[in-house]
């Protein structure tokens, strides 16, 4: 599979889903979504994979080896997106590990299996729930929590998959175990900018960061926004802002132990120009590669929230909604995949994921290993994200050679 | 018309239009502000007013004066409220003045015509355009800029006007002129909690501060929560958040030359969880009883923004949607309502309103005062605003004998 073939099928998936600013909306089961599944379903036949889907939309493409017990190689990544994503991210890995698998298929059968995994939902963007493929794929998906979780037109995951012919309660059935997999390699864009400012085109992951997600709450009172003196105001929205202010801090403070903090959205009730915001909720989102440190941060958040609160005399409540924790990748795979690079003559850069991924949570039933492509100015879930077609190519020769090392 | 007539029409009015927190939501042209206003013409025309709507649906009933060529004396004020808006607000002076023009006729004919005048779409909430049914009577609306305004789903003000029956187009015909209205008084709930501090049922204000409105616009960089670092970020909310608590200082270092200033709303793009936000919209109403003081507090906003851009690399950018100027009541309309305050043995308080009310738009072309009715804790625009039933009968006596001694 050569350069022309991968620039292609990217190519063909960044139209679907597009929107005006000229990314792509393709959130979990939406209708862009599952024309985009549709179409790389399509390609995996093609390929002769045998081709099956689990209960909640992961998509499995299998090539037999020659040693029928032995466990299967697995690669793949995602190709949902956040609302208004570029063309690269989970789209880079989801087309290398297909074109892999072509290529090691025109080498003639290896003793193991190989196997592709497209995984569904990886974007937490429309229910609040990360890599919800994976984690539903080794049954560490907590299904009570996603059962009620809604999107913003107020539809519930199960209503969502319904609608797309998936059925919620068969969930369980998707479950894989150890022994199934021996081993799995993702391909993914680096989120960030290490790979771009040090000029070399692939990484190896050393570990994933993982993230502490909060819903946040601040209730104030809502008033005439002319009639209210300042001296009497209970404002939702200035106490949030110290709030951000302080989440930032935080991240600043932790930044040298691998920290990142976010606020990634805020919404004030009433939010009428003439009203005193009386509510605001906030969501955080906090990361790191060493879950003590992450407890560390987390406590400092609450403790400065803490503070908030009595300055401004409002209650402050912090609601957990999603708890992973850091994952380091195989060191056997780290090797496999440092001597794939030296044979292939491509330089060595190892570094730590901050961004989360399927292979966290594969990670529970298979040793696990990731290569990173670089990323132009490390701009990620944007319109404008990019990562350069001979890059990708180099990254399609290090996961082609690592997995014909895995399953040979 | 007695206690019990007055808080039956309150007690109607409450219910149209009713929300889940017990509030009211009737917004201007909306099927619940419609039957408001259905309702209460109903009871102008039992009342034997002569009534009829202009072009924007300001609704005017007219009681004839035994001189034809007298100007009109003119009183009322608004139903329609804020999303979850409570149930006194404008409601307690639109009924208060048809209650005392029903005192009035039941006395017997005056020199002057009566007005009630019951204004269309007071508050800015569905179209960030503040007294507006009073700003298109006198010739002020600024209609350029009101045909391209759009409510929360989109929908503009012609539209909007068009589908409740109403011509955006004929609105110029709408205007009227100096020697229509001799004189015009609104009764109202004061809107902050210096009568309820004070102990005093009813106040005369003596001015109305009027708001600068404007949208702010920051541009930050959408990009990936995980995957980029904290000292490579163009945080949108990080930057507004100084904003805000800039725009709060500025409001408390001017709070004792009757400044306010408030964010009201703030929105967060793209808003999704794992995303840096890109971009952030707010809205700045800033409040003051001297146009001059407001123009410095204003000013000092834009520097303290100037200051957080810089800091921040993130553009900043301010959009002026409305500029009203204070408006001083006229002397001897003050003198009337303290004279009919000592005739019926009331307090007299003189105080400012930090709202803004359709009077200081009917001051461009008549002679006006306001009363204020005390509002338990100052709260308003709030489901529990709440002004006590005796109190309201205090201010419709005073109504009455001020326009009494106006009109005979």
């Amino acid at each position: 599979m050569n350069k022309q073939w991968v620039s292609n099928v990217l190519e063909t998936l960044s139209t679907i889903g597009r929107t005006q600013s000229g990314g792509s909306s393709r959130l979990a089961f939406s209708a862009a979504d599952l024309e985009a599944r549709r179409y790389f379903t399509g390609l995996m036949k093609e390929a002769g994979l045998a081709v099956r889907e689990d209960a909640f939309g992961n998509i499995i493409g299998r090539l037999e080896g020659t040693d029928s017990a032995a466990p299967a190689i697995g690669t793949g990544s995602h190709i949902d997106t956040v609302p208004e994503g570029g063309h690269f991210d989970g789209m880079v890995g989801s087309t290398a590990s297909l074109a892999a698998l072509m290529r090691l298929k025109e080498r003639g059968p290896l003793r193991h299996p190989l196997e592709l995994i497209i995984f569904q939902m990886e974007e937490s963007s429309r229910f609040s729930l990360s890599t919800f493929g994976s984690k539903v794929m080794v049954g560490t998906a907590d299904l009570d929590v996603a059962r009620g979780q809604k999107d913003k037109e107020g539809l519930s995951l199960p209503e969502a998959m319904n609608h797309a012919g998936y059925d919620f309660e068969k969930l369980p059935g998707a479950i894989r175990h150890k022994g199934e997999l021996a081993a799995f390699v993702e391909m993914h864009i680096e989120q960030s900018a290490n790979l771009d400012e040090a000029g070399i085109p692939v990484g190896l992951v050393t570990a994933i960061a993982a993230p502490i997600r909060s819903h946040v709450v601040i209730e104030g009172k809502a008033s005439h926004s002319g009639g209210t003196p300042m001296n009497n105001r209970k404002d939702a929205l200035v106490c949030a802002a110290d709030l951000v202010l302080a989440i930032r801090a935080v991240g600043n403070r932790f930044a040298k132990k691998e920290i990142v903090t976010t606020v990634g959205n805020l919404v004030v009730s009433p939010g009428a120009m003439n009203v005193v915001p009386g509510k605001v909720e906030l969501w955080l989102d906090l990361r790191g590669t060493d879950r003590a440190v992450m407890d560390e941060a987390e406590a400092a958040v609450e403790k400065a929230a803490e503070g908030i609160s009595a300055v401004h005399g409002l209650p402050i409540k912090f609601r957990r909604l999603v708890t992973d924790t850091p994952v380091r990748m195989t060191p056997r795979i780290l090797e496999v995949l440092e001597e794939s690079c030296r044979a292939l003559e491509l330089p060595v850069m190892r570094l730590v994921s901050g961004a989360g991924h399927d292979t966290m949570n594969v990670a529970r039933i298979a040793d696990v290993g990731m290569i990173f492509i670089r990323n132009k100015d490390g701009l990620s879930h944007h319109p404008e994200e990019h990562a350069d077609i001979d890059d990708i190519m180099a990254g399609l020769d290090l996961l082609t050679e690592t997995l014909y090392r895995l399953a040979k």
